[in-house]
């Protein structure tokens, strides 16, 4: 039995949101187990069954603009804190959380703790790709700063995600930069680049650029920090704002235009159906010693739904198990 | 007389394109003069009319693929070197090319010269936004790494550019972060919001995060050139993945949506002027003696014309002198 434990009342449409995922996900896999924390006279009206599933009540949460440290340290009954020790205690298999990112990512560094092996433990998200297959980014902003030595970690564990999690025999990695060619980035860039070349375990293809990405060029991308949340913001920014473009113009249009618009709209349904990041699942911690995923804070029941199965499959997988034999491989052969 | 140097032979569609720009921005302002750098026998018969322009003939030019600074040193006589050469000597007030990049930013930096007091000069480009009055990014990637000075020096070109260039009274000036919180992102962002928040000469508003960029935040958005390169080619990457998509959904979709699509042709077609980069001009190279401007390689004849109309802006504005009165009077002030 998986036993994921999850924060009920982390989100902007928790407890309901949450609670529906996870009937949905108890009722479609028969090997899991939910752990739900919150609000137990919340919660219980919600749920379908209570088969596989139990709650541990707490009044206690952490708000959206709580200081992230401070919060974790402070509310030590929160709803996040107490689902993120119930890894620690060994309760559970992994958390997930909807709630405050920068509370979840102290939570597990402090709380779960991170591989002794991973110097900066740093966020993985699947965004998708014209095609329809996606990419795996790494680290989209749990550090602001990253040394060529945490770039080569990510594209490890990058790697081992694409592998295991998405299915994909021997994923391409590659190097976030400003040019293509070997020589360029800062030293950071061009360090890493040296390390990711001479890594056998990688199929390292090179540096890509950022108007590259969404056509499926490369099957994990490792960047920074700061670049990494920069690139994920204005992706989501940009596609925002060309579709809403496109819809107002629609609706302020002309009666041709409105019937145009009608005509198209199940094709434009499906055409964006490539854009759409629920199904891959929510953003991973990877580095640490359990899994901790966050859930986009506007998830609703389905993103949910997607984002504990894809916390089974990585348990499944035994990612964490994985990278600890590879890391430690790592200490034997290198220097 | 505004006399402009003119790259004839760089950019995609050169030297048809660039020549046919000349001949509406000849016809449209009468107080330019141009200075045309390349093969005569190809552009000679390209041009409308020869009042107020020269050739200045050269059979070398440097390519796309080129290596910047061993190509400008080498081709002495390339198309290029000749018209930067020409703002050095005083012949030409400012240089247009829609050739390599990289040539160009040497050539601006090793020919040209930048001002005593900048460190580091920086691409600024007017990106679209959706309402249609865009906002100016700068360091577009002239530079891989940024000390806050720089940026704070970006700060002020930037709103001096926006000010005298684009006609807004007191621009917004914002430094892209991970976060919107003063305590966000590396040590230069924070020593970099310390410097602006200090400088009463500009209009700092604090962070934005990319995913806001597109929605007018700011006037004029400071950041680092490999972040600025990165979102930038994000920005671009994204819009026409999604647009990409969409016209493609149409095609191959049914014959309704084919109708739909004719139908809303028109709506689309204007809705999406609001993101067409051309009438903004190329991206400018500031920090030096005189403006150097690089239009896109793929610049049409509409698009160079809207690049000779920026530069005859820049050098009506007087933009250069205004920085070195900006920053000397910086020099007896500060410390």
């Amino acid at each position: 039995m998986k036993r994921i434990a999850v924060d009920a009342m982390g989100g902007d449409r928790a407890p309901q949101a949450i609670v529906e995922g996870v009937n949905q996900a108890l009722a479609a896999f028969s090997d899991i187990d939910i752990q739900l924390y919150g609000d137990e006279a919340k919660i219980k009206p919600l749920l379908k069954s209570m088969d596989r599933v139990s709650i541990i009540h707490t009044e206690e949460k952490i708000e959206s603009n709580d200081e992230p440290v401070k919060a974790i340290r402070r509310k030590k009954n929160a709803s996040m804190v107490l689902a993120t020790k119930a890894v620690k205690t060994g309760e559970a298999d992994a958390v997930i959380s909807a709630g405050n990112t920068g509370a979840l990512l102290a939570a597990g560094v402090f709380v779960v703790g991170r591989l002794k092996q991973i110097d900066r433990p740093g966020l993985l998200s699947t965004l998708p790709t014209m095609d329809g297959k996606g990419f795996d980014m790494m680290d989209l902003g749990a550090n602001a700063e990253n040394t060529a030595h945490h770039l080569h970690q990510y594209a490890i564990l990058g790697s081992f995600y694409a592998q295991y999690v998405r299915g994909i025999a021997c994923p391409r990695v590659a190097l976030l930069n400003n040019g293509t060619e070997e020589s360029k980035g800062t030293p950071v860039h061009k360090e890493a680049y040296e390390l990711l070349s001479q890594d056998k375990s990688i199929h390292f293809i090179g540096n890509v650029e950022a108007r590259e990405l969404l056509n499926g060029v490369a099957d994990v991308v490792v960047t920074d920090g700061f670049t990494g949340n920069a690139v994920l913001k204005t992706i989501e920014g940009t596609a925002k704002s060309v579709l809403n473009q496109l819809t107002s113009a629609i609706k302020n249009g002309s009666l041709l235009a409105k019937i145009g618009g009608l005509l198209l709209k199940p094709t434009l349904k499906s055409a964006l159906g490539a854009l759409d990041y629920k199904k891959a699942g929510g953003a991973v911690l990877l580095g640490l010693k359990a899994p901790v995923i966050k859930a986009h804070g506007s998830s609703d029941a389905a993103a949910i739904y997607y984002t504990i199965r894809q916390t089974r499959m990585m348990i499944e997988a035994g990612i964490v198990q994985k990278s600890v034999e590879r890391f430690s491989h790592e200490e034997e052969t290198s220097d």
